[in-house]
């Protein structure tokens, strides 16, 4: 594995402390719930039809169905990068704009994958407010984009990420409002649900109303950072795009021949409303966490914790401070910390944590 | 899934017979060894580091490195298509010409993966027997291909399967000497190995020995088809290779975020030989298979049987019958099949086999 | 221009000779017809609108449209490699199948631009005699493609090139039984014409009968072999190619800004048949080659002599000879020629080479 | 032609006048230099060696060395769009970030043709004032690129355009700063000279100084829109790209059969210094309408003049009236047009316009 070595470690791992560490660092250092580890062991059991031709494969639309209250398509897929690239692939020709959130992951943070699956498609970011974009930018970047000239990309589809990367929400009339832009041009709607569930059991609605019912063709639906082992999956509300992607997914490695074991981690993962339970509690937490550093007179909530995520602004020393004392966390700028919640992580870690902050002040 | 939807059903599946069929349609129906199973149960411990950083990942490396005797860099992989198409992508510019084998998995069944990911390179096929090609068809291809003429593409690498898609085998020296070409001719070298333990096996020399002892740049390591779970990898020897192709491998959204759980299940795969012993017993039982048709005076084996493989040409009729007693293969054309045998089968499999070959007559 | 560098001269240059030299390289050796210089001339006059927005670039689609009898779009191009290219874009996914002859110039010729302009699609060689393969080598092919399983290229285009690359022709009855395997499943049908005008004169029929109503979707329209300047074009009969085709065009640089001059060659080409007067006049040479050196009984025409192409196999020491006396031609293998006839070459030239080919006996 | 179908006409064409129009769409509107012509008249003698095996495209690296007093290698080319996307494409691995304006042509005006041949790069924008960034804002963006980290495009490459799409000019000190944070920092530089000559003739400097003494890897040299007809061609200081530059400039379709016809207008547009002369001439017109609308007080200059190009800020009833005394001109926003000056304008056109404008206050 070479990331250790090309990848310049953004986290900080202090070494001068016997304490033991504690991990704000992304939800993806958590572990793996054991209902899909359990699901996992009870799969291997015999021969089963390879690259999809099985019995807990063959359940995902139905089980996904249900969960979404309408027909749909699932594509296990081992990560949220190629989930989302290999989903907008779907979306737009080799010419196409897509419009996403300037701080969107698919832009920043996924090394042009979405630039290599579409051929070469443009990503075009948009501004907001809490690190959203909102219906009106959409409709004004489209009416400047050049529709019909030749020389401009041209605009083919819109993703939201829900929730963002600064751990806010879209709330459902601002996604239906996006919908409406993108169906009145004839736009195709894309989620990055990599913290699905954290913004579901955020909003209290159903998958339903946060998806299609909000006018999103096609979801990255997250289930890695939420307790899964190592597959994500697309799901596919729009019948158009279906036989198409399924080339493309097949094309670019990501149909396992022995799928059986990653439907299983997925039909475990919503089985019970799994997904929900552990992200009410990792959101739980970071509410926890927002609700006592406001009494911190040095410490600013950088955007409004709505998920699993909180961003603060505090001074050098203090972030120094933490370090030392084995809080572990991403550094985002110079005053900008940022710490994930886990649906693993406890009660004690946050009340250690605004420990530690009271003792760093 | 889409998968059963729209791959028409290459496999056939018997319905009148209350028999429990037997499997030979691929080594990806198999389970999942145990040992590999249990390894991810027990990574599954607390808070780690993501995208490789964690101890697992960490020790790759190193034990593979013990493994092929030199130093390695290695990057699990979800499936073979993308280990061959990714370690192809860092092997040549999109203008280049990649040789392999007629028959290679790369050329006829990966949907154009390593076009994709090359930008599209030329994959030129060579002719040989025993789905095989040797050392001179690759020197007689690039004496004619038009080296530095622009309006060519340009030698740029070449690739084997070993063990091959027809079960043979690749001898040392003749990988040698293909390896000699390629370096002659500044072309690398990779090998698709997702059967390389059944090979590995059967010609009983090192790893080292079949790989860069016979000029292998790169080499996608096979473990689905023979026990594994989800996780396959690339072995790099040539250290010039690492970066670009890191870069590539995330791009491509083939970097996992709980990487432990796949480093894992590969730690598990060569601690005590299991790969090797896997390999071995399904060797055995396809060499058993070979054995016994050789009695049968309708059937011809259109391969030799030198890994886990086993090709038959048999009259129609018998495929029929075998069919209607549940045996369970791919049939390649109108009286050819394919037999594969799995590291979990066993004898009895074998001896029901045979008689209802026998029977069927 | 790096060319004389980078490509090894493929063409013989003989330097011990006063002899003027004659010229069968290429007939892109050739001059420009003075009536296509005249009619550039004639455009520089004044300003024009852009891209397209000319009086000449408006007059190609009607002019062309009334040579082939039907409502057609027609796009300039700088060359024939980049007309057959993004015409094959626009008929394909990335993950589509195109066949063609095994010596298709896109295939062997273009140095992959194909494979690039279309995101990686997958070029398939079909078999036949004449260097032309036929309707049932098609059909063959597609029926063993695996059609809807996902990791085979999907069959989506088929190219013929007329005349072939080895100067034969196909028949209006083959190419519509082309044509017709063609659409019976859904593939589109592109023509690549850069020797179309020898093609249609060869045949004497009309643009019509060798293009739409044999089933062609896009042509190719080659001028610059037949004394054009630097402007071949794409000629779209299938509407509902073009708007996408008229952006994969822009996108891969190939609209001009000062179309005028582009156009006014292509309009000059077709005034009053020049194209077709050109294309006999070097047929009607390479005709008289054929005639003549059946007698020599040391020389085979590889190829039937139907378009302005002559496949010669011949004694090395006669090429040597041949070389001495400043014939020029390419040499395609160790006894293989070849020689082109231009539209602005003359019998004294034939002549000529005639004798020295019975003096080199 | 497509072209003026699907493109929305941005040009404004008044049809109830019966005045001459007065042309300032574009200077890519302007007829071509007789001298240009003439060139490619007397090119058109006997046969001549293809793919720029000829007498003028052999010249031409010689030529352009002397005229930029070092070693360079040209290629010419039908575009610019395709010399910036080729430039490029050379410069980044498909993973890399080039760094442009925010206002770069590359990034708002190409369709996506540097994502297409660099293999889905990504464009990161800067920005700056006067339409132009400087080396400060590109060493920011490097610092913040995350070098090494495999979820992030990697700097490889810069681009500036000079002139500027609105007209200004970077010092030679700017850009030589630019270059120097390039080469610190192992990113090669590319410069757009769509309008090099009205930069060259403004700063009154060498080309070498404009390029390669200031770190230019390799240039678009343009001369389509300063007198040339349809060749533009790339000028590649560096020798490390050419040969991989040669075959990718043949394998999109950009390498002329032809090529003395498009060499002819490039040795004659250098010849005798025509490309400055031309140039002095375009800029020249657009100083006095720089220097009489500065008398205007509803008309405001948004950019400084300092090439052929003039942005004026007026009243829409202003702009209205030009548009009925048949000014033409490129409307940028609903008070912002664009002006551009031709080689081939003169100042009784510029003497309308100002009486028109004065006229229309």
């Amino acid at each position: 594995m070479v990331e250790a070595k090309v990848k310049k470690s953004e986290a900080l791992d202090p070494d001068f402390s016997n304490l033991r560490p504690i991990d704000f660092r992304s939800d993806n250092v958590a572990s793996v719930s054991p209902e899909i580890l359990a699901a996992m062991v009870e799969a291997n059991s015999g021969t089963a039809g390879s690259y999809g031709d099985d019995e807990f494969s063959r359940g995902l639309d139905e089980r996904f169905g249900a969960l979404f209250e309408t027909k749909v398509t699932v594509f296990p897929i081992a990560t949220g990068t190629a989930a989302n690239a290999l989903s907008l692939s779907a979306l737009t020709p080799p010419y196409g704009a897509i419009y996403c959130c300037s701080a969107a992951h698919i832009h920043t943070s996924e090394a042009g994958a979405t630039e290599l699956l579409t051929g070469g498609a443009k990503l075009v970011p948009l501004q907001g407010e809490g690190f959203r974009f909102q219906a009106d930018a959409l409709a004004h970047a489209i009416a400047n984009a050049g529709i019909g000239i030749t020389n401009r990309s041209q605009p083919a589809a819109v993703s939201v990420t829900q929730a963002t990367e600064f751990g806010t929400l879209y709330r459902l009339d601002e996604l239906a409002a996006i919908g409406e832009v993108a169906r009145a041009n004839r736009l195709r709607f894309h989620m990055d649900g990599a913290r699905f569930a954290n913004a579901l059991a955020a909003l209290d609605c159903s998958p339903a109303a946060m998806t299609w019912r909000s006018g999103i063709d096609i979801l990255s639906f997250g289930a890695t950072k939420n307790g899964g082992l190592n597959t994500d999956c697309i799901v596919v509300f729009n019948p158009d795009i279906v036989e198409d992607l399924a080339f493309r997914i097949r094309r670019s490695g990501h149909t396992w021949s022995k799928m059986r074991f990653s439907a299983a981690q997925l039909l475990a993962y919503v089985e019970n409303d799994l997904f929900l339970k552990s992200a009410r509690r990792a959101n739980a937490l970071a509410a926890m966490i927002a609700a006592k550093v406001r009494d911190c007179p040095d410490i600013t909530l950088v955007a409004p914790v709505e998920a699993n995520e909180v961003f603060l602004d505090l001074p050098e020393m203090m972030i120094d401070c933490l370090i030392k004392n084995r809080i572990q966390f991403l550094r985002r700028g110079p005053r900008l910390i940022r710490l994930v919640c886990r649906f693993d992580g406890n009660e004690r870690e946050i009340d250690r944590l605004i420990a530690v902050l009271k003792q760093c002040e």
